[in-house]
């Protein structure tokens, strides 16, 4: 059973903006790589083709609380930690950690909750029960590890 | 006074992702169109180098609910209304419109609130109080607008 | 019979980068949006889903050249004119032009050719014939207007 | 002396467009996220701080051959390769391979031309000579690696 996933990337220059830091929607792709890193780790991909019908994972609700700005070629890790678990939804928590400087710092915390949902034959979404060999892998992290 | 701004928008290929719709992180996007139209409503650029010395807007929280997918090609209304009004800070709330379709439907609706800042020599932000002049021109949306 | 299009739009925040400038892969950008409206003007989506199966327009080369920066809130015109009309592709020239400023500039101009496909099943995609009813309405850009 | 520097990324779902695949825009940000890698692994950032006036390097030309499509999480590799030394300008190409799948292929072949510039207390930039200690580390790549 899984609760937590840490990815590490680097800022990338065209990640900024002309305020010299990295634009705020960014943190958003940042947080959905952390995912789907997660979903990997356990033998998924965010995209669920070997289920039929195929499903998805659109988002609900996302949120960020921005506290220090990250910059170029700084190197940051998404931590993500299963906050919630439903019967058609997940909900994360990402703590941001600039690992470059003096001593690592959280500059930014984020949240998203996601449903599971299946693609109908006329291109619109139906919500759907999460397939439990995928829901049994999961756990809600430990609430000491959440503050 | 001004408490409300409107934008419009076609969406556009490179903002869907595979999933054949607009990508979450792209609705941020959006808000921060309809804020600068706000700010250019009122005669000012959100990079304020009017102003000596030049001040910023960093976002501190921004946060979005979602309802239903936007498309290729479908035009949306983000309708940005003024929440809080603070002596260093701005929130604002956006409710989002596709104006295509039978009728027109909310899609999503998000808030963002902004620091005014000073750009020190450093680089670093430092807090600054909102410039009377422009914070003149603000005020808080009517409460029936807010549901 | 249509040879040419143009779209105007304003530099956002989000678009330029810390040098301060429209990062040089937005330039890409705008010319699919001056591209899409071309096919708007004639009555189509570049999604052809009236056509059966389905026609998609995927870029075998882009080019651009850069010769004068792009900053936040410039307004900038995206002249795209046809300057190659093929059985199965289209190559289109693109002139950027800043229109604030004291006097409008050219400041890049790029080139994009697309080929006609059709989704396989499969997810592949296969070349297909432009229908006529589509190129008929297309023609090549007179020569002086290339220059 | 350095004349190559490969990269390699997986493909982020945030990168894909409706037609299930990398959106063309997005080539042009891999070319430079490995030119910055090339940059880092001669000690420097893109970024020249430690020069006096500071140092830039903005895009005069940017081209990219598409071959075949990346789809999500696809790994590929973005192979820089030095074509071009001039006082004041650097010419890379980049190969595009996709790494899995049956056997690895060339799905894109890309090229960029940068210049030196300072940038000038109005923000404006003027071009430069590319200080000897950082152009005495690059070399042409050997015509063997360029076809």
């Amino acid at each position: 059973m899984a609760f937590e996933f840490k990815a590490v990337r680097r800022v990338e220059f065209s990640e900024t903006d002309m305020a010299g830091i990295v634009h705020f929607s960014n943190f958003f792709r940042y947080m959905e790589t952390a995912e789907h890193g997660f979903f990997r780790s356990l033998g998924h991909s965010v995209v669920m083709n070997s289920f039929d019908p195929p499903l998805g994972w659109p988002r609900v609700r996302a949120e960020c609380e921005y506290r220090a700005p990250l910059r170029f070629e700084d190197e940051v890790e998404i931590h993500l930690l299963v906050t919630e678990k439903k019967s058609k939804s997940l909900s994360y928590l990402f703590k941001f950690r600039k690992l470059n400087g003096p001593a690592p710092i959280e500059v930014a915390r984020g949240s998203i909750t996601v449903v599971c949902v299946t693609k109908q034959p006329d291109g619109k979404f139906a919500s759907a029960t999460i397939p439990k060999e995928f829901s049994d892998q999961i756990e809600i992290a430990p609430a000491e590890l959440l503050t």
